[in-house]
């Protein structure tokens, strides 16, 4: 803006303002009073604050804070990709190239280092490899489930989806967060009975 | 849900499906897209993210990942009390009062240790006296600023807000990150000079 201004400010405040879009990306799930589908934004908050409030039920050896870092920018690629509907096949099969391209426009906004940072952090996310990202993903299929039983399984009746699959899609649960698997099948199980979930 | 649920999971997921209310929380400054206003529960993700980026601008005693954490529950307690527009004077009378009491009710769905933990988080962030806190407000305050800049002051305009009401919400800014300082004085001077803020 003026001179004054050092340009890692002003890349960042660049950044700041452009995944400002995460707000206007639309996801599958309902909000709970069912009033509209939430966006990938306020979903990025509430699983950032299930990570701080279901952090006993991670290993004993995640760091909670470098998974709430995790969550707060895990979906920004989706401002370009989209959001991928977790039983979208079709959809899925291209996902990967369109969020590493998106990933590489957003994140480069960022000055050297502080990119190399969140391109970490996201690349960690996807590879589903540390406990940090285990219970990172955990959390963020937990959150949904919760939504989509506190909706009466709106969305999943929408789009005909089974206790098959959402296990399938759960089953990382059991690695990142082994507690919670037990409550997460018992609802799949009340789900199934409620009708709001395929058998 | 059964009888293999611990009280403290229940209590847990009672606490994270109410705040899905948050979502519903309008506040006044508008997306930069200029398509809504934005809810509280995206602003929690943006202000988060924004702790995590301008990180260097704060003093070098601050542990930003508790300021993440506070920022993540620095609004919840609008979900009972609403969210006051900072240059309403009536509203903001009796808003420490709706506060606190949404504060025991909300906080209070969570059982002991963890009420504790988010009780005390939400009250160093309100009192505005440690590091932490200090730099948590000043974020808090610098987003909206962005918001406001970037939309042409659409809410500044519709609320005759003027450049001294804004250097005095703003203050904070200059003892919680101090190196935004400049920046922020330079952008309130070109938003009078656009005339997005009376002078």
């Amino acid at each position: 803006m003026t001179d004054t201004v050092t340009p890692e400010l002003d890349q960042q405040v660049r950044f700041l303002v452009e995944v400002d879009k995460l707000k206007s990306v639309d996801r599958r799930s309902m909000l709970v009073e069912q009033s509209r589908n939430e966006n990938s934004a306020e979903h990025s908050w509430h699983v950032a604050l299930c990570a701080m409030i279901l952090a006993p039920y991670a290993s004993s050896s995640v760091d909670v804070d470098r998974v709430i870092r995790m969550l707060l920018v895990h979906d920004l690629v989706e401002i370009d990709a989209g959001d991928t509907f977790a039983y979208d096949a079709v959809g899925r099969q291209d996902q990967h190239v369109r969020e590493k391209l998106a990933s590489e426009r957003l994140f480069g906004l960022l000055a050297g280092e502080q990119k190399d940072t969140v391109m970490l952090l996201w690349q960690e996310f996807e590879a589903v490899e540390t406990p940090e990202s285990k219970f990172a993903n955990a959390v963020d299929r937990f959150m949904p489930l919760l939504h989509n039983y506190h909706t009466s399984g709106v969305s999943w009746r929408q789009h005909q989806v089974s206790r098959a699959q959402v296990m399938e899609r759960m089953s990382i649960i059991r690695e990142g967060a082994p507690p919670l698997w037990r409550y997460v099948t018992e609802l799949l199980d009340d789900a199934v009975e409620r009708g709001y979930l395929l058998p």
